[in-house]
């Protein structure tokens, strides 16, 4: 009965530029790390085209699992950004000018050439929808209950996360140590696996690499426990020292 | 009746390490990249966590609905490489170990220690699965039927991929055009939507970026037509030149 409670996130990266391979994803990252200090677990990711169907079924689908929705991405003023149009769609709601965005981007393009109807188009939002406050470019990201709507551009959308820290109930945060190894993962994947099974609380993940020409692993212990995850590193180090090998904190 | 074939592909990216955000997505890019000279359309992507029925579950979902799918990540010797196990089950096969896999990795680890029960388990394939060959770290990758199974560590990921370069049927590879201009989007939002209206074989993605404290944006024009391609761009550089911007080939 004391088993606590797991906040999920899905995430919707929305674009062409991403499916095209034109332009290099950060966000995911971005978010993942952050839900982990909120204590909220990135459960899926999924990247869709600005096709408005796609999104709306993705939406649909991911938010079915999760306790809370992220999009990156189809938030600015021109044609193929529909993120506003799909997720109201969504959520069967209609979409409105919101009066504040309104006169944030009024003043924001006071001096800048005047609100015109495409940048009237960043004012939009799904109906109930509130405001994710943007001090960079004036075009507010959406609340909208567990559903967040934010920019594409990854110092936007970042700044956005900022504005959010703190608010969302979620559980411990995730804390993790890592510990780098002079070794082929394939020599010791069965010490790994033996010691993931003997510490239930703690994920082990093994990730390879090539340094100076030898090969090495990092194994990253993750965990919401303190104790758990110490003890756990503790009994990794010993096993790889005891095997002769090389280990070091921090990994590479 | 001349509407051509467009053929999809759809992308499992597997593993905590992304979701947690320990590790920098690259494989997205680079399979984009490769699917657009094989004439094949990245559709959607999914990155999934190291849970055998998250992966078995999107492998049947994201297969339904296009020609080809992808996977990376969970290809390796330890506890949490579990692709081949996943991929299997959703197909309804058995795992095996492929008896060339077996070999190759035989010859591999000769001088490397030996072949152990770890390393074994890089032979294992969906059955009737064959290998994608891997010259850099004796692994192999596997096909079976319209499923690619990569390794995550993309350099090797990239190396499988050239394996492949033109065994895939597909269609008209995409093209693009880029063409930067120094301006907001939301000044050109009307004049791109319109072009692209006239122009049905194209796409016109817009990303806006600041340099040297101004504004501007890249238009990047898609098409699988070269005539229609030219003529878009043609357009658009027209329609911004006599609206006043200044605009440069290429982007930035």
């Amino acid at each position: 009965m004391s088993e606590k409670r797991i906040w999920t996130a899905g995430m919707l990266v929305i674009g062409d530029e991403i499916l095209s391979g034109r332009t290099q994803d950060k966000n995911v990252a971005t978010l993942a790390k952050w839900l982990n200090v909120q204590g909220i677990r990135l459960a899926e990711v999924r990247i869709v085209p600005d096709i408005l169907e796609r999104i709306v079924e993705a939406v649909n689908e991911v938010r079915a699992s999760v306790d809370y929705l992220f999009t990156t991405g189809g938030i600015g003023p021109t044609h193929d950004d529909i993120t506003v149009d799909a997720v109201s769609a969504a959520l069967g709601v209609d979409v409105i000018v919101h009066p504040r965005a309104r006169a944030v981007l009024e003043a924001y393009y006071e001096t800048r050439g005047g609100l015109n109807e495409a940048r009237l188009r960043m004012a939009r939002v799904p109906e109930g929808g509130e405001l994710i406050e943007n001090r960079m470019s004036g075009a507010p990201g959406i609340r909208h209950g567990n559903i967040f709507i934010m920019a594409g551009i990854p110092h936007i959308a970042a700044q956005m996360l900022d504005a959010l820290t703190g608010q969302l109930e979620g559980g411990d945060p995730v804390i993790s140590e890592t510990i780098g190894c002079w070794t082929a993962e394939s020599e010791v994947a069965d010490t790994l696996g033996a010691i993931e099974k003997a510490h239930p609380d703690c994920q082990i993940g093994s990730y390879p690499f090539f340094r100076e020409g030898k090969v090495g692993a990092n194994f990253v212990i993750r965990s919401t426990e303190r104790d758990a995850l110490d003890a756990c590193l503790a009994a990794l180090c010993e096993a790889l020292g005891t095997a002769g090998f090389e280990t070091f904190a921090g990994g590479i």
